[in-house]
């Protein structure tokens, strides 16, 4: 092997700059030669490739976003567009690509494998939506912003003794909002397993309320999971406390890398290499039990997150907690 | 005059920390002593005065929101409930009152001055609406924090080719939209003074999609100025790019006071104190032209803001300079 | 048991407070009464005990440093001295006592623990030197730290063509150096284990200078390892170009924690409450494999860090990796 | 005029790249093509200049240092160098240029500027010693960074009952000490116009330490004013409690612009091309009184920064407040 590509799919993740420098540049320690494809799918289509600059990709390593930009392209499930991809890679004499991205972009990646292209999986996407990983990339970065915002919004209800309602996203999967709650202390946790009604959300603000010396109380709901300006409403009216919604939307996405998020990026980086020189393809890389290790990507994609059950007796615990007075 | 209450009213604002520390340290360091009142003229009238402890201020000047609360209290207009409110403060000996807030509060204040306390107000609020200073304490970290979500959503727009349009606070002032769409390079900023129409701004976003190059536009506006949903709709229909629209609520007003805010905050309190050490009265203090003055609450009251025409040529202006391709 | 105590010892380190919040809380979740004991072990000896607010260490659950204060106090190897701190105990009906803080800290608790109080540990330090846990408190805020740092250094670096030198704490403990090496793409990196001369680092920042394009070369120390200035000077007359050293100092100290920070020392401190409801004492509790888990005192403090040459394989690898052109 | 070209000089500043790319939008917006010139007046006589692309301009914008690079260049004072320098101007038909930078910048620029090059300059650095403008380009960025590294330490400070010694730079400009030690609430604060010998110093941190309550004394001073290692021992001997001290180096110089930064440097740079277009040369720009304003360079250079005994008596005057107990 001589040439290998990357590409970035699906929704931008904070880390996912990291993780494309770090194999361009275990790619050139290896004596391999690195290229990017821009726009993910769409551009590999479309024949968007070029090598990659190592120096340049240093830059981008601490930014946010994706410097090889992101496209929706569902025409990839057509065999005769991955052709045209397969072919493109071929006029370059690319024989392997890593491809770094959520679930949609795992099942590309497994055609490319199944077509006979090298291909590695890295886990990137903010939502923790991957089970073949403990952390995807871009997870730790999006909490950080998430913790932030709510400190921030936690001055402003203390300040006025107010109740705020946080909308993160998780696209179902509800570690944002759980280990955001945990880490600000927010009392009321819900999540799409752990969703109580909006009576007992009320019901439980009520209470709060009422506990001595209180003066702000923290609503982290997943998205999705309520109408948060009746929600706002409902508790509002119960409590007799001000209420505010506030759903964080795309501020969750963009942000420099963590510290973790770099590091991770940069191990599974380094190990899609190391699996591509092994001769290795297939598989979806992730960090397991403080591991970097690979899993065939069908089992990853058949792999469930941590059960339903263990994510409702988390919330339980973390709202237990959040509640005393 | 040997003690001196200080309160903040109106919506909490980063930097009134620092303002209500500096104030207590500066009236130690004239022999006065300090008093904090609790939520605002509510607790002036409920008697919530308490002694300031300015090494504990110390620490809460580098905090958001503010730490000796505030309250919405209507009631204060009523001659009766300032009567209570001002015999609340001749039971503690207290002569003098430093009120941090907006445009409502310093009302109550003249009203407070008139009545005999000695009274001065500091500009304490993120709106920058406060026409007797060009920067009102709060306004820089709302500004920063609104130009740092914009740096964030611009990651995603830029990685997946996308019109974002932001929403920030401003209250009838479009100082927040205008020059953190300024700092960001927003390619539209619209205020309640340059409010140009969703047909307008649909056909601005088609020119910029049609730059060579681009893969980005961000879109500022002021609050209630325009139904994001429908704007939206609007931009995503006629440019053929996804556009997503990010209100962004609370997380402009706490947070930690970046230093200018404190800095301002601080030489504000200090002149506060040094006008009553001075023996003034109905003193509204700001900013201005790079110095720290008092201008007759009155008198502040009734200032504008740059005119409306000013706010105008500046939008223009800089919606010109970031349409460039 | 229906009373237990917390305290910090050691360097402080951001986290501290969010385990000691959490400990408070889940203790009151347990129906258990919550004491702090401040300045450590000294004020154990000192008896400055008292009753924790929930609500208050909710507010520093998100602050640097530790509200309830650290101190040197080498007194504690006298049994003398211990026994008047047991005393203080029990004169509280305190049964129980929860010790965050380094490695001669867990020797105070192990003591305490043979003395028949039930003890528990938690990892508390900035140097991720406590073999364990794979992650001690303080340690991702201050390689957050660290790297934000690098990144400003970077940023001027590049500007004008130059080498600069960043020390970072540690203890012997090389994560910090390697880790945030690993993150910001430094060039060269050395920590304790893995300890190139100076002419050595001299030769390679020769070789990297020389790399076309080429604008900038960052070196991450451990501290104790080089004496700056003569590293500085070294570097600089071999390659020509203008070096500059940064002690970190401590900067790397303080800070308000990250979110993984909050949420590790969130859960191991419920873990610590769990432990002792469940009677169990002479324990350190740690971040295993991403799982939550305890190890008696005195086997953890036999544990050693990962093996001299695995840290010595991960320097190398790094180094190779940043140093692609 | 149809071509201007834009350098940066002196130390990089934040900032400079968010004027940097006003210049270039303000030019193509009045229809002139804007070029950049690599690495500062050294660049100017190697002939680097490249057309300013905006579109990437508009990316660094929001990024530290300066994307267009610095250099030292003492060369430049040599008239045969500059007549290389302009003929290089020539061969691309530019007839002006923004040079952006410190002191010594602008008497490269005044030299041009009297050879008919049409010259403007812009104030960029963090030092704040610039007569000409209230604010330099950089400094409210380094200020920021002041700050929260002075929160940071003050952490440990407080958790340890300590003396932190913390040192920035300011080049003889005591503004970034004064401002940042009144924003952090520094107890002792000291420049190069208000510099207490050692004994003074020591003699008010003993008073400080005996102030009741009291865990921590923030000591700032100006570079090149004290030993520090001298100084952290004397205070230490003196008043028993451990004291560190941290020159803050190089972490001041970069990151990322605030929103201050940005829009100071990008009214100047709007400015900038004002003036060239309106036919002005050899003016300095500058924000003074609140307002972006041109002196004649040869004007700014001989103007002095607020007078030593103002200087002086902000010190006192912050030095007061801060000791307050």
């Amino acid at each position: 092997m001589r040439k290998i590509a990357i590409l970035t799919s699906g929704g931008d993740a904070p880390g996912m700059n990291s993780a494309v420098a770090a194999i361009a540049k275990a790619a050139k320690a290896a004596n391999l030669e690195p290229y990017v494809v821009l726009e993910g799918y769409k551009g590999l289509y479309h024949n968007q490739i070029v090598k990659a600059d190592s120096m340049n990709l240093n830059f981008y390593a601490s930014q946010g976003g994706t410097a090889i930009y992101s496209a929706r392209f569902p025409e990839f499930k057509n065999k005769e567009v991955r052709d045209v991809a397969i072919a493109n890679l071929k006029k370059h004499d690319i024989e392997a690509l890593v491809v770094i991205g959520g679930d949609g972009s795992y099942m590309g990646a497994q055609l490319l494998h199944e077509a006979g292209v090298k291909t590695i999986g890295l886990p990137g996407t903010i939502d923790n939506d991957i089970a073949s990983s403990d952390f995807t990339i871009g997870y730790d970065t999006a909490l950080n912003t998430i913790v932030e915002a709510i400190d921030k919004i936690r001055d402003t209800a203390t300040s006025h003794q107010r109740i705020m309602i946080v909308e993160v996203m998780g696209n179902n999967c509800g570690d944002l909002a759980l280990y955001s709650g945990l880490a600000t202390g927010a009392e009321i946790i819900a999540t799409s397993d752990y969703k109580p009604s909006v009576e007992e959300i009320v019901a439980k603000a009520k209470e709060l309320t009422a506990q001595p010396g209180r003066r702000s109380v923290i609503v982290v709901v997943s998205e999705k999971c309520y109408n948060l300006k009746e929600l706002e409403k409902a508790i509002e009216e119960t409590t007799g406390w001000a209420t505010r919604s506030n759903p964080l939307n795309h501020i969750q996405r963009g942000g420099r890398p963590t510290a973790q998020e770099r590091i991770y990026a940069s191990l599974m980086g380094i190990k899609a290499v190391e699996y591509l020189v092994a001769g290795k393809s297939g598989l979806a890389i992730g960090i397991l039990n403080n591991d970097v290790v690979g899993t065939p990507i069908l089992e990853a994609l058949s792999m469930k997150n941590a059960s339903k059950e263990k994510s409702v007796q988390k919330a339980i615990k973390f709202n237990k907690l959040n509640q005393v007075g």
